[in-house]
């Protein structure tokens, strides 16, 4: 799995996300990690194990599902304001490929910032080796919370 | 929790649902059941847990994704021909409300089957004692894979 | 095509819908109606003629979804404050069947009403005779832009 | 407008395109024209007036998205077989900015070929002099019916 890389994002930034990264038990329990966090960009890997499959052996929809939303949030999260909450408002997603390798990435990435309302792109691959191949495709709506701390 | 109510669907397909789920690593993981299989109807309900939760304790948008996606993959299902097999094509999701009470029931009800692609609605409730808060809804593409058994 | 009908609806609320989708060229250049106005729920008609065709014949996905978008906005509108005006932020549409008929009825529905986002529920059926077809299906969120009168 | 530049399409896809394009009633009606055919990717450009506005002056949502819907739908169209057709399962949109400009731009772009189904990406832009500002972006599942002629 890549190393972590963070270029561009403040500590501080990086520091409100993993805090609040830690506290979403649902990625602590699915195995989740966020393996880079920059302005408007955030990647959560998945290691592929049988706790987190649907019945042919593949990572599940949701959970596929799970991390590209925690990662658009997160995305969209680094661009709010210091007080500011992020909630998801919806989000839909293309399951293109069967979700196999040893690992997923989640690639959530800001295509318009707003005051109110940020749009991100969802992108999952799954990585065997070398090899990348993009296994989920989306869109998210996200809403910020102004004065609604993260914590 | 309610009890488990299987009106109308037959025995057979009761089985070859209960094994599928059974097969679904992800549900097992998240403590989800099958609580409800109808022709065209299936209910998935989830405790409310640390493990499902997002950064404020509510359940995190993808746990509640999750159990919608399976609850419609499987009223898809229900309507398949024996050798047939179910995929997700794709899902959207709004969250309504936090996903909070002792745990979520998700119902997954097929609008429209068809031989290729059947498309579900997606509802997703917090219990909590008697009331009933719808948290989520969504509508869903599935594809039925003929003469690709399910295991 | 049914007779108008506006039930439950104030005539004040009536008069801003009416002259707001009369200020939509689109609406007027395709030959929609507004056939019935009530709190959280408004339709839509659009006779089927060549100009909203697609390559089949058929009513192009493009004006079915015109007449959905409107149908909702307008719905969410009836429940607006007075000053305020509305946007669509997104929708999502499942296209289910060829989209025949005499003309097409959109029925926009509010699932959740807010202060800030609804989302609403579309449907678009086909009309030949007695006959009723569901041809699409969607899902809709809207923005209350307050203090932005909608003229 | 920019000029109309169809690299890399064969002559029989891109006189396959235009002959599908020139029967969809409603791009006509619309004042849309194709500008851009190549494989995986179409362009259509609709000229703003006031037949295609809201009722605030933009262009509606609705002809936004039918121009998008067509792109994508298209897009997907040059990969397919030669006697197959094309149909748009479903779609979700995101309405980013006020849709203003001289012309809007639709751009269809195929992220996932596949036998049965094909995904699109769908970006609209509004085009001002030389400035182009992203007013939507979209996901669209398309399906393709084999030994179908689209005539």
């Amino acid at each position: 799995m890549d190393e972590t890389t963070e270029d561009q994002a403040s500590p501080e930034m990086r520091a409100r996300i993993r805090d609040s990264f830690e506290r979403q038990g649902l990625m602590r329990h699915l195995g989740a990690r966020l393996t880079h966090i920059a302005p408007g960009r955030v990647h959560i890997a998945l290691p592929n194990r049988p706790e987190v499959s649907q019945q042919h052996g593949y990572v599940h929809a949701g959970a596929t599902s799970a991390i590209a939303d925690s990662a658009g949030g997160y995305a969209a999260f680094t661009l709010f304001p210091e007080h500011a909450s992020v909630l998801t408002v919806e989000y839909k997603i293309n399951l293109l490929a069967p979700a196999a390798g040893e690992y997923l990435e989640a690639v959530g990435e800001v295509v318009k910032p707003g005051r109110t309302l940020t749009v991100c792109r969802l992108d999952v691959f799954g990585v065997q080796a070398d090899r990348r191949t993009l296994v989920a495709t989306g869109q998210q709506t996200l809403i910020c919370l102004a004065d609604t701390p993260d914590r």
